[in-house]
Order: structure tokens, then sequence, then C-alpha cells
């Protein structure tokens, strides 16, 4: 029987992390996550552009199955496509908490890859509101809808990686849209 | 009767705007804007520590805007409260539909501009998260107000700038909040 061994990127992403989260972003170097993953440097850069790729590898991905998500909903109101594209996220990319956790406190000590993280999310509501647009859904509606959808997901995602939660990603989102429904609903007028 | 004469620093940044708009953000110096404002390089750096200050120069400003409309508000919901910042920026630090519309103009065209500007979104999202918390909102509700507050401003704000559009900020964002509502209320369950 063969036993599984974590290719090469596995590795460095792995060793970074650690290393990110012992010594920080900016105190680690490529040469020295290359050696804890038993790697060149020269291995490293076949891998990533640089250190801060490490940390928002599979951005596409990242993207990506959240319009899988939505595209894949029925033809229902649009904060019902998001609230599928946020299900399908976290069903499908947000698999092992422990490592999202260690790299979000990673991000917390950077301000630069705090920056990187921003525009990764606001480029995921520009894409969500694209995607409802190709549905037909208005301009402002769309907008409007993947803003929240992406502030739904932020605020949840926060839950799920504090210590000592336990329920899903998929729970804590559905809990969170309907708390903003709570919160929207009470301006009143 | 004197004459009101504007002052070097607003002369720098009419210049700025027109020259930015016309030759964009890349191909427009500081010695050009200098002298299109009849002063120079020397004058210019006095103001602004570089061409980006000039279109993002008050940051401070904006945010303690909405903050003051904040805080002023009410002890009521949450959402009342961020909706009565909305109010107060509105009203006043956006006089000018003109400006507004071609700093966005240049600012659309400019990647890093772009990021800049989301990021002071961004900013201006999580410090009416601490605003509201130190009101004593629970954190969840705080930063999901705050950031759907903050995802109302912005599509209200791009359609205030729309050709055409006559409508103040004001009402243009009370009718994106109830838009909002019922968004979010048609997500059943």
């Amino acid at each position: 029987m063969v036993r599984w061994r974590p290719g090469a990127r596995e590795r460095l992403q792995a060793a970074a992390l650690e290393r990110f989260a012992e010594h920080g972003f900016d105190g680690t170097t490529v040469a020295e996550i290359a050696e804890a993953a038993g790697l060149t440097e020269r291995t490293f850069f076949r891998y990533f552009a640089d250190k801060r790729e490490v940390i928002f590898a599979g951005q596409e991905q990242f993207e990506q199955v959240f319009l899988s998500g939505l595209e894949g909903a029925g033809d229902d109101h649009p904060m019902q496509a998001v609230a599928a594209a946020l299900d399908a996220a976290a069903t499908n990319f947000f698999p092992d908490r422990g490592w999202s956790r260690t790299r979000q406190a990673v991000i917390d000590k950077d301000p630069g890859l705090q920056e990187r993280e921003l525009l990764k999310l606001a480029s995921l509501a520009t894409a969500m509101t694209e995607a409802l647009r190709r549905r037909g859904v208005e301009e402002t509606a769309a907008s409007l809808t993947a803003q929240s959808g992406v502030a739904v997901f932020r605020v949840a995602f926060g839950a799920w990686i504090a210590d000592g939660e336990t329920r899903s990603l998929a729970d804590i989102q559905r809990a969170v849209l309907a708390e903003l429904r709570g919160l929207v609903g009470d301006t009143g007028e």
C-alpha cells in the first residue's frame, strides 16, 4: 500500500504557514520556508511568485466556488442565489478550520496582507454582482445583494474560526443572514 | 466687496482633478499640476505628500462625518444609527456632485486608485463597527450593520453621480436602504 505523501506545493504551504504564524510574515524568508519543507528556493519559486502568494494561492478557485453556487441556484430572488453561493463556498472551499484560523491570524498581524485580503473580497463582490447581472438582476439590486452577501460571509467566517466555535460555516452563514434580515428590517419607516 | 479667491490648496486640487480627468492619473505630473494652478512644485508638496493625496485628501473628515452622524443618533436600533450616519455624510460631506463625479471617473480608470478607495471604504466600515460596539451593539450585529451601511452608501453614491440623476444623495441612500430591506427580506425561510 502506497502511503500518500503531500506534494511539494502542499509541503511548502504548510511550512510557510507554520513559520508565518511563529515568526510573522515579515520575519520569514523564502529560504527558511524552502528549508523547513526540505526543498530548494528554486522549487519554491516554481510554485509561488513570492511569499504572499502562499497565503493567497487559490484566489481564482475561491471566487469560482461562489460563482458556481450562484449559477447553480434556481431562478430565485437574488438574495437566495447569493445564499446558495455562500452555501457552496462553505461546503466546497473551507474544509479545514485549523488552516483557515492560522491563515487569518497571520493576515491579522500584517497590514499589507489585510489590504490584499480586503481586495480579494471586493473582487468577489464584483464577480458576484456581474454574475447576478447576467441572470437579469437590475444593477442596484445586484450590487447590493452581492455586497451584503460578502458582508455575511466575512462576519460568518470570523465567527467560524473563533476559538471554541463548533458550528459549520454553512450553519453560521445562515444564522448571520437571518440576523441581517432582522437588522435591516428594524429600520422601520 | 471682496471677491472670494480660492486658496492655494483649492487651486491645486481643482487643477489636479482637471488634468487627471483629461490626461489620466499616471499621465499627469506634479510639475504640471503646480503650473496649471500657477504655483510651484514646492508649494504643492507643502499641501500634499504626493499626487494621490490630492484625490484622497480629507479621508479623516470623511470618516468623521459618518461617525458624528452615528453618534448623534438616538438610542435606536443599530441600522437606524447607521442610516443617520449616511444622512449626515450626504448632507455634510458631498456638496458638489460635479467634483465627486469627476473624481470617481479618475479613480475608475486607475487600478491603484481603485484599491485605495476600497481600502478607504473598508476603513469606514471598521470605524462604524467600532462606534456601534461602543454603543453596546454586539459584535456580529455591529459588523454586519456597518458593512451593510457602507454597501448602501457605495451603491447610492454610484447612482448619485450617474449622468442625469437629480435626486439628492440622502434621498437615494434612503431608497437604496429600502431596497436592501426588500432584498434581504426575500430570502424567506
